[in-house]
């Protein structure tokens, strides 16, 4: 098995972004790259044979679903997350905390309106140093999160790259509180690590950098987690309530972590994102944006979005896209889709999904050819 | 192109069960076989090009639904229903007298729920003897359906084989009424094939046999339709409310049937009545029942249905049947097709009809090869 390795092929001479590869045992990932998100071990809307053919090479699955169903011990014992879910090509999963996290303070679009600050909302029971007590919402078992417990479910599903568990604050936070949490945070990284690296099993593990869109916090996080044998460093924590929060943020950062390693934007792969963030050197981003849009009927163009429901594509018998070579446009018009959207055809979802992760992949691509052209 | 043409292959020895072929302008329907029920120009959960790849011969769509969404003049500049769906397999359409009669009176099941008799209830609004006005339930628009303008529509899709306009009279109805109803549906059908033959359009035209659960009637309806230059005949209207009055209907029925046109059941195509209609001389069934069976979570087997969100399949990491070659068992086992289910990602319903239409397929090969033999 190929262990883990990443290497920088080209560093753009305009901006700080670059062109890498990173080597895991089921696989190359070309960076940059999109990371679709298969939250329960499948692309909404998409089996694994599809997303394979489309070519996406890193698929991110969410350990707090996982654990809830089928549960860690199924996946081991069906031999894995890649032979359970039948993909041979890189997967990452995550530690689980975001998702109980969520639960318990809410996003931060839910915060802004004021929705949020529900502290020990959802089905959180309690957080301590050990870690984070919540209720199952499939069976109301209760469950006890921890560094070793996320750990644990992360070698039993075992993806190629996995993440320590990390506290989410609220993007509402005292200045006091957010920094407890950067400790509390770095202290179950360093655990989970420790957790991680008494059997690798050649899987990698990304460390996660917080402090929100506090620079000098977010430097903390870097120094502290830079020091441990990560390797990886993904970005993490709030990031602001604006694209330009996000920004700033990571113009700051990015220049503090370790060239040598791969790092990775959690949850963000808009297109308006990947823009800005590609010439600040990020290398891989994951989102649920592109098959979110698609299941909503809106289909990504070079030439922006296209709300297929809207009355002037029922009769435009081309694909969505002249030279799209997706397998959708390759056998569906316009029409068609607009017509298996209009009457509530669940394989509209399918076909739009497929045309925009062929889309990310394209785009992608395109990328990695202007950087090495420095045109980025 | 191929002109419609049927041919007896195989007079079974044992039974009235033969093996013949459908000949149409878009290729072969083998006999006895399975017609798929895509209503919308899709089947659920799947698009055209797994419906291929799975070999299932013929679609049957619902001009009903057509009508509504997204309308035969938008088909039609779309180059017909093959084209518009991307289909170049044989496609059968109704005459969308079906639904428009199931609005008024509700289905068998519902009547003996006595849930139905709701005459001129749902949205038609009056049933005269030129046809149907009712209420599109899309956009509330006034349509009225007659011989006439159900051809037309079948025209503007374009379909293989279609099917005249007839009355869906409810299951409980005195006998003066079933006799004024066969009546009618006779002079409907009749102009049906008159407005047809004006403009044949290489496209076969089936009769509706009516008559309900009463021979002589039933017998009427075949002397009058027999005697009109259709080029199959398809067995409508109520089949009893149990199978043993079906099968006894059939029994009486199909000796009367002309030998050397295809007859169609429309509607019904479980496994049990196959099994049973198939030695009558039943050359094809529509139904929606493995697609629906398997969104709902039950897979085919020669075993029989089994249910896969139950939870001994949690920890099978098997095919859903050992041997079977379709995509989904060539892929996935039941474990994760049960995970899925559980995780109620759609996608699971499009592996379930996958294995469920390539069951159907097999089957019917396997009729095939029996009555050859002489075994049925």
């Amino acid at each position: 098995m190929t262990p883990f390795k990443f290497e920088v092929l080209h560093q753009s001479k305009k901006s700080r972004a670059r062109v890498g590869r990173i080597h895991t045992p089921h696989g190359i990932i070309d960076t940059p790259n999109f990371v679709a998100v298969g939250t329960n071990g499948t692309l909404k809307a998409l089996d694994n044979e599809m997303v394979r053919s489309i070519g996406l090479q890193l698929m991110f699955c969410n350990t707090y679903h996982l654990l809830l169903q089928p549960g860690p011990d199924v996946i081991a014992k069906g031999g894995g997350i890649h032979r359970f879910i039948n993909r041979n090509m890189p997967i990452i999963t995550d530690s689980g905390g975001f998702q109980v996290f969520s639960l318990a303070y809410g996003g931060v679009a839910d915060e802004l309106k004021s929705k949020g600050m529900k502290k020990h909302g959802g089905s959180v029971l309690k957080i301590t140093e050990d870690g984070v007590h919540f209720r199952s919402y499939r069976d109301g078992k209760k469950i006890l999160l921890t560094p070793e417990t996320s750990v644990e479910a992360q070698k039993a599903i075992g993806a190629d790259i996995i993440i320590p568990f990390d506290e989410l604050p609220p993007y509402h936070i005292g200045e006091k509180e957010l920094r407890q949490s950067l400790d509390r945070t770095h202290a179950w990284e360093k655990r989970s690590l420790e957790a991680h690296l008494k059997n690798p099993q050649n899987q990698a593990m990304y460390a996660v950098i917080h402090g929100g869109v506090d620079d000098a916090l977010r430097e903390k996080s870097c120094n502290f987690l830079r020091k441990l044998p990560f390797d990886g460093f993904a970005i993490g924590g709030s990031m602001g309530k604006s694209k330009g929060e996000m920004i700033s943020m990571l113009t700051s950062l990015l220049p503090k972590l370790p060239d040598h390693a791969p790092n990775h934007l959690l949850g963000i792969a808009d297109l308006e994102s990947l823009e800005s963030c590609i010439p600040l050197g990020i290398d891989t981003f994951d989102s649920s944006y592109p098959t979110k849009a698609a299941r909503h009927g809106t289909l990504l163009t070079r030439e922006g979005g296209m709300k297929i429901v809207r009355g002037r594509h029922s009769g435009e018998f081309q694909p969505i896209e002249a030279g799209c070579t997706c397998y959708t446009c390759q056998n569906y018009t316009r029409a068609y889709i607009h017509h298996l959207f209009k009457a509530k055809e669940l394989i509209s979802m399918t076909l739009a999904s497929i045309h925009n992760l062929h889309f990310m992949v394209e785009l992608m691509k395109n990328y990695r050819s202007n950087i090495i052209n420095n045109l980025i």
